[in-house]
């Protein structure tokens, strides 16, 4: 099973490509994709949605985990990163990717072992657990890598299946 | 000059075509896209984006005004709205739509003469001032009538402009 982990934002949209069989996992490939500050957010939005459209086209996940969002202090923010999934989840559909989605308490359960693990402990166990050379960076592809193994050792809610590959 | 309001939402988006020219308005077209509830939110998505696609490949807007979100009280339904909004600026960038956002508060300015209007002072005025027979339903059509009237009255933010038509 081909799983891409997606860590959603509009800066840093961190993806990261993993093949899980027998119970072990293979890193195909990780990244980010990035939109410049200052540009429209429609333009950004645009990137997000072109560029992991060529993600899936590339490596033709079978399921996609995508983080659940929650807004806190910053409203706005919070506004432009739903928006910005809302182009990701369009992406998954449109090319009949199955959707999944996990909290953040679930990815550090998942990863590290218990909830209030913090962003260092998730990045140091992706790297030890996947046999990276060095950390992930940005940190943003960690958090991705980190999504796709919680899919792979948890199965979480689904968001919708799609038959129209 | 065609300007296309949109009203964004999940389960309604409203929609409205207006022609304005020598300061007078002709309606071309309104209605709502409307999306089942119980369907995953993915599906919804993919939606209002395949129908909004539609509509501006019909009508070849020259402009979009869509309002702009605010977060209150339910912040679940406040990011899927946003997640919407997403695909709604998506198909805008894609067909080469300039767009234009504006806050409640502008186009209540806009078309009733002030800030704190009620909804049905919205609808009434719309419907006047359109000369339609009745009040356009759903009520979120006549918002999004009102969003293109304001946008002809005031020109507002520029979310970007595109010139890839």
């Amino acid at each position: 099973m081909i799983i891409l982990g997606i860590d959603p934002g509009y800066a840093i949209v961190g993806w990261g490509v993993l093949e899980y069989k027998n119970n072990r996992f293979r890193v195909i490939d990780y990244g980010a994709i990035q939109t410049r500050a200052g540009t429209p957010t429609p333009d950004r939005l645009h990137t997000i949605y072109r560029e992991l459209t060529a993600i899936i086209h590339k490596y033709r996940p079978d399921a996609m985990a995508v983080e659940e969002l929650f807004f806190n202090t910053n409203q706005k923010t919070g506004i432009i990163v739903a928006e910005a999934r809302g182009v990701i989840l369009l992406s998954a559909v449109q090319n009949g990717v199955s959707l999944y989605e996990y909290t953040p308490l679930q990815v550090k359960q998942a990863v590290v072992g218990y909830g209030r693990a913090e962003k260092k402990q998730i990045i140091s166990m992706v790297t030890m657990f996947l046999n990276l050379d060095a950390p992930p960076k940005p940190d943003d592809t960690a958090d991705a890598l980190a999504l796709a193994i919680c899919h792979a050792h948890c199965g979480g809610s689904r968001l919708g299946q799609y038959y129209n590959k």
